[in-house]
């Protein structure tokens, strides 16, 4: 099969690799059918993610169908159709138990395209299968499904979950790619009083506006005064990163109220300034974390039920093999618009989903 | 009257000040009968806390009987005994019916001794009396009474409950002075596994020791080593800093686990380095604070009850005259060995209390 292959910083190709066979009783082997590709994996290419070892296939989202098992899996078999996680779960240590899947000491976590090869390629060794992958409902079209691998069930946890968004109140999204999209969507299912997208680019800023934010501004146009005469000086209830540079997360600290809270979501690469000496009294909290998935069987059941329309975060489609190419419009998306690219076979399915 | 004033950076004393007055209706005037001094107040001192004006009396933690009230004054009355908390709260705005005191946007919060003339005199305004003042139960005598004016709902409430200490955890508290201490005491109602003291001064770690720490570590005797040898590498559940300097409450960031907590109490003159590169992934929460006092009515049924042991913070007592004496040996706690020190009238109450 063809795959897509780290080779250190700056090096990447779709080549031939080995095809993946079953190593542990618990694995699955998935046959890629819709793949997409992630920031994440552009920090990789970058070498922001140093235990990333060259010769690892990338990606750590897909949609596919299991076309092999090992002895031990019980709650999926060949020929149905699923959505491979970005979390793996061995689902018996400690965090597992707690519902702490990105945690997971037992071999999983965030191993997909990380520490083993990953989903950009032809078929995928999932470990742990029956934690791993989830059974697809027929009403979600891969395209958009390949979406609840990661950036829906990370927007939803990691921002609006930790943020403990609730009705009436403020929320600002600082970076409107398409996990601050998915944030947006997200946070509207409980209702606050208003959305507010801040972005550098005036592109993201239409996409936020059209997937329901309620005011948006542009990095240069004085976010924090926006925010500030919005609510009577006090600052917004929530603000979640989704940018992950430190001039971004500092920025939500500012514009959080006394007793507020600032979700990170972004993925950084370099330390930022708390600036304690304004905070320390001021009752904020602060969140970090990586994705447990353990919201995306809810959140499949909402898009299949039409609740949460996610397709026109799709921009690109591209056969699997132009992987290359989607990279290339992914990684210039100031230029090509791009937010989700999703690669797939031929013959992957098209259904109808709702539309925002 | 006399009161200790500040006169900025560098410059205070105690001096004849004039006799507070009913100036709202709200207000009542307290007898101050026992009082102490915190470690803020000397961060006032230094010039840390630019907002102090000169010419305030300092001090926010009282001891007192009522002496006069307001017109609509109604849950006490002249001749109670009571606590001066060292939040004053309006109970109308949106924060105090939330039970957010500290954040009081009708003129509260923590103003004593820092907006407005302040517990360290003969006599103090308490505005907004009915929510800012508690009746002293006869058991607890004022002494052990005045450190529930700040240093024991701060402990708890920004320490404890923000650090969401749950049986079982492994808590480390990096700081043990006298918050330090009364965080290892109000951790300990929750029965965590273990609690680590880390501190810099043997003395206070001796301290930590007979206040119910399970281990103390000396700062330069690899506390975070300490930590991952007990917790299997992970780290800590909570790391509750007592402190407030950079260095300790980065070394907090370090000691948590994955899905740990870090819950600030000290107050920082200076911004610290947050590593997101190393804990955007480790779903961290970080918890800031002043304390709302409303959990000073349960801990003082508490120790009322024999609950919460408290006499052995104080180490030294003065004639409420004897203010500057008590400041520098409370500045030189390094050498003087001093936890709190409490001032008070020469016929000042001294019931007997339980002991650690």
């Amino acid at each position: 099969m063809k795959g897509f292959v780290f080779h250190g910083p700056g090096q990447s190709a779709w080549e031939e690799v080995p095809d993946p066979g079953v190593k542990d009783p618990t694995d699955a082997i998935v046959r890629v059918d819709a793949v997409t590709i992630c920031g994440t994996d552009l920090h990789i290419l970058k070498g922001d993610v140093p235990e990333v070892c060259p010769g690892t296939v990338l990606g750590h989202e897909a949609v596919g169908e299991i076309v092999e098992t090992g002895s031990d899996v019980r709650t999926v078999r060949p020929g149905d159709r699923v959505l491979v996680s970005c979390i793996t779960a061995c689902g018996r240590c400690r965090f597992c138990r707690e519902g702490a899947y990105g945690q997971c000491q037992g071999g999983g976590g965030w191993i997909l395209g990380h520490r083993i090869d990953g989903t950009q390629a032809g078929y995928v060794r999932v470990p742990y299968a029956d934690l791993s992958v989830h059974p697809l409902p027929g009403a979600v079209g891969s395209e958009d499904a390949v979406l609840f691998a990661d950036i829906f069930p990370t927007a939803y946890e990691v921002g609006v979950l930790n943020g403990g968004v609730r009705p009436g109140d403020t929320v600002v999204v600082v970076g409107a790619g398409p996990v601050g999209l998915a944030a947006v969507l997200t946070a509207r299912l409980y209702t606050p009083e208003r959305i507010i997208a801040v972005d550098l680019a005036e592109s993201r800023l239409d996409a936020a506006r059209r997937f329901g934010a309620d005011a948006v501004v542009a990095v240069g146009d004085g976010p924090e005064q926006l925010i500030a005469d919005l609510t009577e000086g006090l600052g917004a209830d929530v603000a979640i990163e989704a940018v992950g540079v430190p001039e971004s997360f500092e920025m939500c600290t500012r514009m959080v109220r006394p007793g507020g809270r600032v979700a990170n979501v972004g993925v950084h690469g370099r330390a930022a300034t708390l600036h304690l000496e304004d905070l320390w009294i001021k009752n904020v909290t602060i969140t970090t974390g990586l994705v447990d998935t353990s919201s995306t069987p809810t959140l499949l059941r909402m898009a299949a039920a039409g609740r949460l329309p996610t397709s026109s975060l799709v921009t690109h489609t591209f056969p699997l093999e132009h992987m290359e190419e989607a990279y290339d419009v992914f990684a210039r998306a100031a230029d090509t618009g791009a937010l989700k690219v999703v690669l797939g076979r031929p013959r992957h399915d098209t259904l109808a989903v709702p539309t925002v």
